[in-house]
């Protein structure tokens, strides 16, 4: 118990003195170089300068993935093993899984009190994801909810900075409306409100062009892809379909071996060249996509060798998820306990 | 750990040998002779032969009252007070409250995710409970999912039997519904199915004729009454309005006097004597009113003293809410693990 008393206060300052942030993956695969690019690489310095959690998001997978648990629950290891590969510290990130986090699921609950059903359906990010899908009018309850679901995870953590892609920015803004009456049910401020990271460069299209890069469209590079599958990947990926001989003019707008190597390829002046010259005519795909290659090859393969590494001890993973879920409900059910009482629920 | 080892077996073979029963209140005002009719005495009954589980649902109550949570809190103890003065044994009876069982969350939240949103849109009892309320477009979302909710508290308890009014007789079938997803999904019988107990004496209605007796209507008689609200109760309860004198032939159907009388007086053959009188002509209301007075001073007078001793500590109503939570917790969690396993989502 002295214990306690003498090392709490000092834990409170340190963590007080970073902002919280949230992010984390719906475990319904392995994470591929479009991750790498979009987040993990930003999750990786984020993780020095903030109080991080990594959220392995199993339970929102299942919004759209309630016919296919196994695969849902298969790659929870899977995405850890990812963290773990390209760098993520358990010491300095906190790994967490969601369905292990009663508290989420209660504040779902509340906050679903706090939001009407024409305002779930107006969202733009949850229409173009009911069209994506093609649920039309048969949309399970919890995947018209999941936004409510997600500003529990953020406010949980009392997360101010939530990294996302554009298109789910409308999601952060629906997190800080239902924050925002909470917190006027209460009548303070109980829960901050959180701010959208958006990264610089857009989203990675997939090697065949298309805008979505995902595993189950085969058209991915995992990050424990082998030496050979980068080579396969990166010939057969998609440039510009006019570009037929060397000496023409080819298009960089769309080509995606050009969309790679701004996000991978360190020199950006050589890349504005290569640019120039592709337009101009006189440069063959072949040339740059050894080069591409060459650049992938270089950033998988310590993620690779690590990633054989971290995956040939499930055991230790399962101890890490497990250590982080258990942090990772001391501060959530804090926060739960906080907005009940604050409500003015009854209290046992 | 070898007393557990010792004492468990022997209370699971106790309840095992006992149907499951669910029922409960939401927590948004104190009950009233209304309720007593229509549960209250059931349960009383109930709790000598089922294993029986009293939910102060609170968290359901927020559904349409998150904008009077105050008033949520409140009535959690004056429900409380009512089951003990109703004579509701925490021996017999586990009284639990709904907010501080978290299983009853994640377990909802799991079920939405097996229910589409134009089922629960479909879904009569909500319709009719929409329209009555008025919320037009602007349901909570909460309300919409409640469906959901109720069929995590009961089958977290493993209800069999769950008693309810006929109008909500929809919602066990939803109950039922998801039930049997959650066990295709599974692929095995994780959840029993539970059947809707309806009482075979409709609902009671108000003091003033209108169909639902409630605080906020102003026309209910709570178990706490006073002798003279009792008195002044059924001075005001509404009759027959053209029957305006005593030599009159007057009408039974519709007469608040005649429906609590079938409610309430033992004597069934006497009040069909009555009711003929009645329709004849020849008997007045206030001879109505004075026996039906007598009954129902007979009915509180032991309900109020012992509502009385009951809030006089209300530290020992605490304690027994307190009590029964932790005992329903246990039963809720087991149900919740079990439903995450069968399912198959990851365990740690």
């Amino acid at each position: 118990m002295d214990q306690t008393t003498l090392t709490r206060p000092e834990a409170e300052t340190t963590t007080a003195a970073k902002p919280v942030i949230l992010t984390g993956d719906r475990t319904t695969g392995p994470l591929h170089i479009g991750h790498y690019a979009g987040s993990l690489k930003n999750r990786l310095a984020l993780q020095d300068t903030h109080t991080q959690f990594l959220l392995l998001a199993d339970t929102q997978a299942l919004t759209d993935n309630a016919h296919d648990i196994g695969k849902v629950r298969r790659n929870v290891l899977e995405v850890a093993c990812d963290y773990l590969a390209v760098g993520i510290d358990p010491a300095k990130t906190t790994i967490c899984l969601q369905s292990h986090l009663p508290a989420l699921a209660e504040l779902s609950m509340l906050y679903l009190n706090f939001v009407t059903v024409a305002r779930l359906e107006r969202n733009p990010t949850i229409k173009d994801e009911i069209r994506a899908r093609g649920f039309g009018r048969d949309i399970p309850a919890g995947f018209l909810c999941y936004p409510a679901a997600q500003a529990a995870d953020i406010t949980a953590f009392k997360a101010t900075v939530v990294p996302v892609g554009e298109d789910q920015a409308p999601l952060i803004e629906q997190c800080n409306e239902i924050a925002r009456r909470v917190n006027a049910a209460a009548g303070r401020e109980v829960l901050p409100e959180a701010q959208a990271l958006i990264p610089e460069a857009g989203r990675l299209p997939g090697i065949d062009g298309r805008a979505k890069m995902s595993k189950s469209g085969g058209n991915a590079i995992p990050l424990s892809a082998s030496e050979d599958e980068i080579s396969r990947a990166v010939r057969a990926m998609f440039t510009d379909p006019e570009h037929l001989r060397v000496e023409q003019p080819g298009r960089v707008e769309g080509n995606v071996v050009f969309a790679y190597l701004d996000a991978f390829d360190a020199a950006k002046e050589d890349v504005a060249e290569l640019k120039d010259h592709y337009r101009r005519g006189g440069l063959g795909d072949t040339v740059l996509k050894r080069r591409l290659e060459d650049i992938l090859q270089a950033l998988l393969a310590p993620i690779r060798a690590r990633r054989a590494e971290v995956a040939s001890d499930p055991a230790q993973v399962h101890r890490i998820i497990s250590e982080g879920t258990q942090a990772a409900r001391e501060v959530t059910e804090a926060t739960k306990r906080e907005v009940m009482d604050a409500l003015g629920l009854f209290r046992l």
